[in-house]
Order: C-alpha cells, then sequence, then structure tokens
C-alpha cells in the first residue's frame, strides 16, 4: 500500500460518504448522480426566496467542491469522476432539487467537459420552466492571450461572494452580478513540481517546475527553473501581479503536496513579495482546490472592495472554507534574557568555598575513570561532562564569582553554571536540581530538604526512578539519610552502596543506557551514580 | 529544486515570518529566542487576571505550536530548531514576557529535551517568584506498557481546553486541573508510509507502513501489512479504541504528506468503523501537529463531557485551530431524472416526419466520407458520432417516439435523443442547441429565430467563434440567411460556402482540430461544417 485508499474506483463516493458524516449535507441517493446538497435547503417551502447555488465537476479537487456546500456558500455540489465532469443528468437532478422560485445560478469552471454538461442541464432546465442563469470562472492568467482560460481556485471566491449575496435573499441579477463581477476580476496562476497521481497509478511522477499549470495535469505554460521558493513566487508573480495598487485579498492554495512548512514559507514569500501594505486579507494556506497529491500551489488575487470583504469575512457552515486573515506586518517585542553568568553578587564564606573546591577537584579528577564505565553502556563522555562542570565551578571560585555566604544564591548560581557548561540532558537535570533546591532554601527548608525537593522534580522532569541505572540510584539514597538526619558518612555509605547496585541492574529504564543489551550491563557501575558516590565519600571526608 | 524551501537553515525563523504576517501576533526580536505571543497579550495590565499558557517545542510540526497561539488558546508559542527542543533562556524569556500575578501554565510534550528545557525554565522563573506549574502529555498509545510514552496531536486538545479555561479567568489551580484531567483522558496513535524529510536532505524515504510512530522519524511501534486504508484504520483501532462506549470526541491529523483526498478517506474510515453513534465531535481532518511532509496521519480519542464540548467548542482566534464539527449519520435524499428517452407524447406529422426521416438518412449516409475528413484532422470519428444521432433520430421515427406535429417538443425530444446517442462533446453541443431552440419555439418565436439562439448558446457553452474551423462556420451563415428570410437555397449555399472556408483555415481555435498543427489543417474542409453544408443542402431539395 503506498496510498491511504480503498478500491480506486470506490474512492469518490467514500469520499463523499465521508464528508457527510461531519457536515450538515445530504447525499443523492442514486450513485449516477453525486449531489451534495445542503441538508437544511427546502426550495419549495413558502416564502424561500434564496437562490440557489450549484457548482462542480470533476472529483480530485477536494474540499472542493462538496466541501463548500453550506450556509452562505453553495447549495449542492455535482462532483463527476476523478478529473471528469459530471454528466447532464446529474446537474440536471441537482437544479431540480435545489432550484425555488427565486431561481438558480450554476457556477462552472471553464473545461469544455463542465461548460457544455452544465450547459446543456441549463438549457433544460429552462425548458422545464427554471429560472437559470451561469457564469463561467475562467481565471488562469498562464497564457495572456489564451481565448480559454483555465478555472483555477479563484473559483471558490466567486461561491463566497454569491453565497453571500445568495445568502441574504438578494435577487437572481444580484447574485449573478456579483458572481460576474468577481469572476472578471480573478486573476489566477500555479506552480507545481509533480504531477498529480490518480490512484491505482504508480506515485508522484516528479516534473521539472512548471508555471502556469492546470488541476489536471494538463502541461504548464512554460518550464522553469527557479533556485529557491523566494525566485520561485518571484517568476509566479511576474506574470500574476497586475501592478494595481490593491488592495487586495489574495488566496494561497496547496495542489494537495505541499508540507504545511512550505505553505506557511510560501505565505512569507508570497505576502511579502506582493507587498503587505497591498494586501488587507490572506486565505490560507490550505487545500481548497487540490489536483489530488500534486506538489504545488496556486495563488489567486482579487481587488478588494468594501462590498467584496464582507462578502468574503460573513460566516459559512461550509467545511472548505478557510477564513480570511488580515494581513499586516509583523511587530516584535525584547526578551528580557538571564544574567549571562553567575555574578556572585551575595556574600563569602571561606570555609564553604574550601568545600566547593575540594569537591569539585574529586568530580575533575574523576574524569578519566567515568569515561571509562561510560564507554562500556554509554557514548564515552559522562566523566567529561561532569569535569566541565566541576571546571566551570573551580573557574568561578578563582574569579570569586560564587556567593559561598548564602545558600539560596549559591544554588541558583551553580545551577545556572551547570546548565551553561555541562550540556545536554546531564547538564539540565543537574540545574533542575540546584535550581530546585535553591527555591526551597531561600523558604529556610535547609539542604536536605532542598536537595529533595531538588530530586523530587529531577525524577519529575527527567522521568527517571530509583532502580533505572542513573545517578538518581546514588543520589536517592544518600539525600533520604541526611533527612533522617544521618551522619554525613551514612549518606556517604547509602550513595556507595546503591552506586554498586547499579552495577547488577541489567535493565536500564531511562538515560543514557537505556539503549544498550542489557547483558553488557551487567557488572558495570552507572557512571552518574558513582559521580554521586565519589561526591558523597569527598563531603564525608571532610 | 524539490521543495519549495529556501536556505534550509532559515526554514523555521521565515516560518515564524510568514505565520506572524496573517496572525495577531508579536515575535521575539532576538533569534536565540523564537516566541510566538499574542499581539494583544499585557501581563503587567491593572486587573489581568488571566492565567498565561505557554507550549512550544521542536519546529516540523506546524501549525503546531506557533499557529494555535491566539485568544482561547496559547498565550505564546517557543519555537526550537527543527525536531529540537527550545533552550531554557528562550522558554524562560517567554514566562517572563507572559506570566503575570495569575501564573503560568507550561503545556510541554512527553519529550526528554522538552521536559527537561521547559523543566529548568519552570524552576529557574519560581526562583525569580512566578507562580508556574507544568502539564506533561504523553498521549501515544503505541506501546501499552511504555514508561514515557510520546506527546502527539493530543496535546492540541489539551491547548484549547486550557485556554477556555484561561480565557474565562479561571485559576491556575482550574487550569491546571483541566489541563492534566485532559491530559490523563487522552489516547493517540500515528501511522505512516513514509519517513518526514529535513529540508536540505534527498526527499521522501518510503518505508513500509508502521504504526505507532512519533512525530520525529522514530521508528514505530511495528510494521503493518494493511491492505488498504480500511484495513490501516482496523489496525490502528485495534490499538488506539479502548471500548468503551463514549461518546469521543476524535482528532484527525494529518502528518503533513497525506492528500486531501486520502485524509476524507480516512475520515470516512475512522468514522464508520469507531461507530457514529460513538463519536460526538471530529476535528479535522487537518494537518494541526504535522512531521514535515511525513505521508501519514494520527488519530486522537477523548471522552467527551458537557465541560469538554464547551471548551473545545468555545471561539478561538489561533489560525491552526479546526472547529470541532458533529458527526452525525449521514442523510441521502432521493433525485428526479428525466424520463429515459424522447416519448412522443406530442401531435405527429407525416410531412415533418419524412423530411427528418431524410435529413437523418443523409447524415448516416455521409459516415464515411466525414470520418475521412476527421482523419486528416482530428480522431477520424466525426461521421461515426453523426451517424449515431441520426440513426437514433431514425429509431424514434420507426417506432413512432418522436412528437414531429409540435415544434418545441420535437426541439426538445431531438436534443434528448442526440445528448444520449452522439455521446462526446458533439452530443452534448448539438443537444444545446435543440434544448435552446426548444425555448425559443416554446415563445413562439419560429425556426429561424429558435435556431439563432441555440447557436449562440453552443457559442457560449462551447467557447467556439466563428472561424473556429467548427461546424459553426457553415452553421452559422445559413441560420443568418434564414433569419433575414433568405430561401432555404440561399440558406444551403451559405452554408456550403462557410463549408468550403474552413478549408483554408489553417488555424483551430477551438474544438477537435485545435491540438493539429496548422499546415495538416490545409485544405481539408471540417468534417463539422461539412456534415451541416449537408443537411442544409438535403433541406433545400425537398
Amino acid at each position: 500500500m503506498d496510498r491511504f485508499y480503498n478500491q480506486p474506483r470506490q474512492l469518490v463516493d467514500q469520499m463523499l460518504e465521508g464528508l457527510a458524516l461531519f457536515n450538515p449535507v445530504t447525499l443523492c441517493n442514486d450513485p449516477s448522480a453525486r449531489i451534495v446538497m445542503r441538508r437544511d435547503w427546502q426550495p419549495r417551502r413558502e416564502g424561500c426566496q434564496q437562490v440557489a447555488l450549484i457548482s462542480g465537476g470533476g472529483s480530485g479537487h477536494e474540499p472542493a467542491h462538496g466541501g463548500f456546500v453550506g450556509e452562505g456558500m453553495l447549495t449542492a455540489a455535482v462532483a463527476g469522476d476523478l478529473f471528469a465532469s459530471p454528466g447532464v443528468e446529474a446537474v440536471l437532478a441537482a437544479i431540480r432539487a435545489c432550484c425555488g422560485e427565486a431561481g438558480c445560478l450554476l457556477i462552472i469552471k471553464n473545461y469544455t467537459g463542465d461548460r457544455l454538461n452544465f450547459g446543456l442541464a441549463a438549457e433544460r432546465a429552462r425548458e422545464e420552466g427554471y429560472r437559470i442563469e451561469t457564469v463561467i470562472v475562467a481565471d488562469d492568467v498562464a497564457l495572456p492571450d489564451a481565448e480559454q482560460p483555465r478555472g483555477l481556485a479563484g473559483t471558490l471566491l466567486v461561491h463566497k461572494i454569491a453565497g453571500f449575496h445568495a445568502g441574504r435573499g438578494d435577487s437572481l441579477e444580484t447574485v449573478l452580478a456579483a458572481a460576474r463581477d468577481t469572476a472578471t476580476a480573478l486573476r489566477s496562476l500555479g506552480m507545481a513540481l509533480s504531477s498529480a497521481t490518480l490512484p491505482g497509478n504508480a506515485r508522484e511522477k516528479r516534473r521539472s517546475p512548471e508555471l502556469g499549470l492546470g488541476i489536471h495535469n494538463e502541461p504548464g505554460a512554460r518550464h522553469i527553473d527557479p533556485h529557491d521558493a523566494h525566485e520561485a513566487v518571484q517568476q509566479l508573480l511576474a506574470t500574476l501581479d497586475s501592478g494595481d495598487d490593491g488592495p487586495f485579498v489574495l488566496l494561497l492554495n496547496n495542489l494537495g503536496g505541499c508540507s504545511p512548512q512550505e505553505m506557511q514559507l510560501l505565505a512569507r514569500e508570497c505576502l511579502q513579495q506582493w507587498g503587505i501594505e497591498r494586501v488587507a486579507l490572506l486565505i490560507g494556506p490550505a487545500a481548497m482546490m487540490s489536483s489530488l497529491d500534486m506538489h504545488g500551489f496556486s495563488l489567486t488575487a482579487l481587488p478588494l472592495s468594501d462590498a467584496r470583504r464582507e462578502a468574503l469575512e460573513a460566516q459559512t457552515t461550509a467545511v472548505g472554507w478557510a477564513a480570511p486573515r488580515p494581513v499586516a506586518q509583523a511587530t516584535t517585542f525584547t526578551p528580557r534574557f538571564s544574567e549571562a553568568e553567575a555574578s556572585g553578587g551575595g556574600r563569602r564564606d571561606a570555609e564553604r568555598a574550601a568545600l566547593i573546591k575540594r569537591l569539585a577537584q574529586v568530580l575533575r579528577d574523576s574524569e578519566e575513570a567515568l569515561d571509562r564505565l561510560d564507554a562500556k553502556v554509554g557514548d564515552g563522555d559522562a566523566g567529561a561532562t561532569f569535569a566541565a562542570g566541576a571546571g566551570a565551578v573551580l573557574t568561578a571560585l578563582d574569579e570569586d564569582r560564587l556567593s559561598t555566604g548564602e545558600d539560596a544564591r549559591l544554588a541558583s548560581e551553580l545551577g545556572q553554571l551547570f546548565a551553561a557548561s555541562m550540556g545536554g540532558s546531564s547538564g539540565v537535570l543537574v540545574s533542575i536540581l540546584m535550581s530546585a533546591a535553591c527555591s526551597a532554601l531561600e523558604a529556610q527548608r535547609g539542604w536536605p530538604a532542598a536537595l529533595a525537593e531538588g530530586v523530587a522534580r529531577m525524577q519529575h522532569y527527567g522521568g527517571a526512578e530509583r532502580g533505572d541505572r542513573t545517578l538518581l540510584d546514588a543520589l536517592i539514597p544518600a539525600v533520604e539519610a541526611l533527612e533522617a538526619d544521618a551522619s554525613l558518612q551514612d549518606a556517604a555509605r547509602a550513595a556507595r552502596e546503591g552506586a554498586r547496585a547499579t552495577a547488577a541492574m541489567t535493565r536500564a529504564g531511562a538515560g543514557r543506557a537505556s539503549q544498550v543489551p542489557g547483558d553488557a550491563l551487567e557488572g558495570v557501575t552507572d557512571p552518574g551514580a558513582e559521580a554521586m558516590a565519589r561526591l558523597f565519600e569527598a563531603l564525608a571526608a571532610r
């Protein structure tokens, strides 16, 4: 399976079934006429004076057109097979189902099949006494002198504007005039890097970038070779942009295969290159008139009057519609960052400074031993990581930048040193330990409770538990001992015991050793736990 | 160029710039802290009692998370590099910019980097006196016993529900409780047919279908081999569906590379297989938590209480949010089709029947000659097409199914016969001619005016003009002659002259010959025009 399809032949019907499950539409129960109609539409209700709007065409352009059926947009959509116009009888059945006394407007994309089938249906419906008007949308500007420009995504703006007028009860003449006026003013252009793949065919024919292509794998107007997205949009706008002052509404349409990232970048390029001051509204980026999985986009521009703006911004229940968003220059704000490093703004305590120095030296001197342990179970840099933190502490002491006489401040300064110097997860975890301890020390809770709080936070954010073969296996028993008023010597023994136990753990639940097979772990002390044991032993030895 | 990118390294910043052009957000002006914040947010405004909500994580999941910043959702989002957690200082700067007296909730996806960096930022912010709470979202159910399930698209429902509570001024405790309660109840699962391609890498690594994969190319929980979309969803639900009664809200998320068609089909499969009666709301299908161009989707299920429903359905200005849609069984309606074929319900006229029979015989007998002409300029079936129409008329006459004694009715019946028997564009065009003529005849305008009306409609829908090398080149002068009260003989001469002129036309503006090089056309009469000339000559010969 290379795509999420069932039987290719069932695709159109199954897509319509899907749509009808989460939209207030009703489907024609005859498979020969794929009609999606507003569920609440009652053309023969007394006093129903709303013009019906019908559009449609080949399938493969979802959400067009069924996704644009709803209050404020289409009354019904008629779907053909993939890339094939629906038949005359299907369109005619839609007219009969929708059209009341106020009449009906057919909105037709400018393809021969659609023109002929919708056209004949219109003529037949007139024979039957219905009031029918048609508007043909030909918004493609790929070929400036084309006699029959294609209908592209701009058609959706005709749906929306006509739908607004129909929804507020305007006459068929008024709805038609608004639709024609819009259709005449639309300019659209597409660009793609691939063809669309029909279901059942081999996937994704890349093709050299083409400008001015249709939505049915018709060849583009010309091959282009843009260097990047910026240049691609530049080349598109060279043809699309009429140069008028605006303001414009732009519709940025994903042809189906662009990623959200590409579309967001293309939005930047289109808006900036068009000129923010000339764009009032952006619709999308969104896949609204797609071409199966075609890796491309189209841009539609429409000059924006107050009347058009009101019509485009009006509510609709149609699921495919992306509400227009006002466009404006971005604003920025200035962040407040932390001080670059521990500044040592608090009091000093020489004895405490000497203790910290001794602990840091022990860690620094353990680099090789810890690396050797880590080489067996991890990437061999545990010693270097701890040594980096220790080195930063020693430097800060040398430069008299630690507030050794104030517990909370010292914890905060150490936390920032560790985060900046150790790097990676270990640095952040040790920094979390010190930072949480700081908050507890500020609340006058003393070092044992502060360390316990820090350990709890390490577990919360780091996700490791005791027994997961991490430094916690030595740290937790030592801190528990201190909290129980045991001596430093007892705490050191608890840490050592905890470190030793890691050598027997053959399952690592978190951290560096969790990717290593169990038997490789056996007999090897966890380097983090070893570091903790050495620290507590140094602390007890003073 | 194989994707619409500029320099890969600029992608994240340029995407955020794009977002800020059509959303009321403000961006941090320091490139080391990519913060997207509500433009209207004033945490230090007197009386601002709203809790700030901050989320974020690696980029590459657009519209997450910047697209979910807005009234009713996030206050700010912090973006890292592609698939990499943002740094501690960036998160901390976001907290300082957003957090007022009401405090701040950090919503964190359960990845080590995010937990640690957001966690340390939370601890630091607490040190600075901010009221901070955190919720970690781990909604992936790929591995039932996973100690650290990943955070997936379900995170967005936490944003929405917490955002609703924060927006109405609930306390930090209440917002936190709603967020935790939601996070605990979420179940998500993903499936993909390809990896995500990082910018600058070769595009699109297909991989065998995987179930239970993450959003950073982590391997899936297991390989699967579904036959089609139906089976793929079946396998997904086997793990995802807890079997509870519901009602549920489902979120159907495009991981970035599924086409709109696939997503609409997957919506059908997910809703039908989950059971319409167990689903109250559907969010999407939409790309909300994508993984670059990954060809896959994820489904998230959340049991729906009244409170959650209110929170999910509340308005938000966040551009990435797809409003939930009520789910209900589809309804259908019965279309009214036309009668199967001309029924000949009107009066008869023997002389008129004889004339029609003669005309039809002429066309039928011209099959070979017309095909020969068409072989030089088209696909060689023009004669067969006209002969098919003529044959249908002869059969209808034999079976006495034509209302030969009533002009308008006859025109309508002929129009339907031609559409059903001739096929393709020609059949529809000739049918449009007869159908439009019918409406004019009903208005008592006589055959010449009726034919002129029909010709005008053919031109309107068919798009061809006189001189485009079609049957119009013979038909228009003949009809113009009739309208000017000329004799049938003069009309026939005008048709013949018009047909002859097509042989000199080396450019075909519309219709079958428009794809043929000019010099191949020279000297060849258009087969459609020839058919018209023969018809009028037969008419004149009576």
